[in-house]
């Protein structure tokens, strides 16, 4: 099933999309829930009553004049309120590049536990504009990742369960100012100011029971459910980055078990995958560099437009845009 | 003036601490704010109000049957549902002594920008118990800190202007279990899991009204109110941190800007100061070992008590409690 939230009369809605329509579930079955948020809260009540929705649907019992075209609908973040925001480090290719480029070994650690972070919930957006500030645009970057909601609270989840806690998959951008991010890690409390101002989900949340036909093994000595998605990123019409999301090292079950081992998790919290290998800018600039000392290096900016493809998952489009100010965090140092 | 969050009817009720007395507010003026969480989404309207209350109060005027003695109320964190939490990094006694012990000289990004990470605000709670897991018992930890909670909400706020986002000072308890943290901070993505169980607020909020008589300047070069207030914390009755909130190099409205900076901040955003110097076991069995080879390094035991005692902001109390499992993840690694 895909999931959207969209805006209507300034609020956010639940919509089914089913082949290009967007049904408004509250006017289909005013016991439905009329929001995400509701109906994460609601996921297991009313999960299987949006299943048989979509069957009535299939089989032209519920008719078009229930949808919108989804060309008409203005689509928000499909979580558009998330009560937070984690990101992981799943993928090895993209540390061991990230690594490799930077003339240091690969760190053993990486394998031996599934690190997060957490990031800003309040700047999670959805396809559409992205406002960067002047300090943004000095090394402006993308993140391609997918990323997971929790459909209902748990504590010590252990990985052998923790699928059943996962309500969908969608594609993840995590915007990133690398100028910010490297002057502040050098302090070693990992990156905040560099990745605050937008975290972009979207367009759809899509459900486990339709990703079924896509399912793959867990890399050998993990556990949990992984997917065969391919995953692409387009800027300016151009691709430039390659992945999938089975090329995952660590699950999202095994993401959720560290990330829930002492701490409540909540309906609606969203975690991010970590960055695919080829999926930013800064990896593919020092590869770039590494192979080819003349390789000019790449950043966004205002005006470019971004695009990201996952298999099953849909297209997330984004245009970057310059906020209309000019004052700059960076240059009021001392 | 003190303000309380508390326990009654299973929900959280906002209180007003005079003379030992929670006064309900709802139950003094019907039209004043029943929650924390409502009162900072309308402080502007509501916080003349309660400041005309206090003043009924003490003039006898609003009766003690509006109260209760403080004893018999069950209090909860002044800010039990914050909307996010970041904690800053603005003592630098805490820093250079942290770096001394590890033999590294002293950070000169320190004093260019006041850096801040997110913990998870959905772990914030007020005075009592705190639960921990086996793993967090691997060398766990205190850090001593005050923090301030945003009482309306903007986005790009120069230092000049950010003291009027202020709702009020609390201490603050970042609770760390340190071996958790020093394995994920080898992969360069900062403090999380180490940090996630537990972040203590409390047991007041005292509004910057109540405090003008301990102002003091910013630090030279530095911009925004600052504080004379002891900052102490004890362990089992025995003293173990001593500093002052007027030793923070970076100020609150320092902090403030940089978060805001291209972001938009929400009434309820909780930020901490970062661990004042001595404010944690880790600074100080460093230290200790470092003055002293046979130093016996401490970590807080299952049934310690913390007392942290911040002049004009009270007492917050807190007693270590084993969670009642074996699992440990730091045992899982392969």
């Amino acid at each position: 099933m895909k999931l959207v939230s969209y805006l209507q009369d300034g609020h956010d809605h639940l919509g089914l999309l089913l082949n290009d329509y967007v049904y408004n579930l509250e006017a289909v079955h005013p016991e439905l829930p009329n929001s995400m948020g509701m109906l994460l809260n609601y996921w297991e009540d009313s999960f299987p009553l949006l299943q048989d929705i979509e069957k009535s649907i299939e089989q032209g019992r519920v008719g078009k004049e229930k949808g919108q075209p989804l060309a008409q609908v203005q689509l928000l973040a499909p979580v558009p309120f998330p009560s937070s925001c984690r990101d992981g480090y799943a993928f090895r290719q993209h540390v061991e590049a990230a690594r490799r480029n930077r003339n240091v070994p690969m760190i053993p650690e990486f394998d031996q536990y599934p690190i997060f972070y957490f990031t800003n919930h309040h700047s999670i957006q959805g396809p559409g504009k992205v406002r960067c500030m002047p300090d943004h645009f000095e090394k402006l970057d993308f993140e391609l990742e997918v990323a997971i909601v929790i459909c209902k609270g748990g504590r010590n989840i252990h990985a052998e369960e923790a699928d059943s806690y996962i309500g969908g998959l969608m594609i993840m951008n995590d915007m990133s100012a690398r100028r910010l991010q490297m002057e502040e890690m050098l302090l070693n409390l990992g990156p905040a100011k560099g990745k605050d101002f937008s975290t972009i989900i979207g367009p759809v949340l899509v459900t486990l029971d339709e990703l079924a036909a896509f399912e793959v093994p867990a890399k050998e000595g993990h556990t949990g459910k992984n997917w065969n998605l391919p995953m692409k990123c387009f800027v300016n019409g151009v691709q430039v980055s390659d992945g999938n999301v089975n090329q995952m090292d660590w699950t999202f079950a095994e993401i959720i078990e560290r990330c829930s081992y002492g701490v409540d998790l909540h309906a609606g919290d969203v975690i991010g995958s970590g960055t695919v290998g080829t999926g930013c800018f800064l990896e593919l600039n020092g590869t770039g560099k590494l192979n080819n000392p003349d390789y000019k290096e790449q950043w966004l900016q205002a005006g470019d437009v971004v695009e990201m493809e996952v298999g099953a998952l849909g297209r997330l489009t984004n245009t970057i845009v310059a906020e209309d100010t000019g004052w700059s965090i960076l240059k009021r140092k001392k």
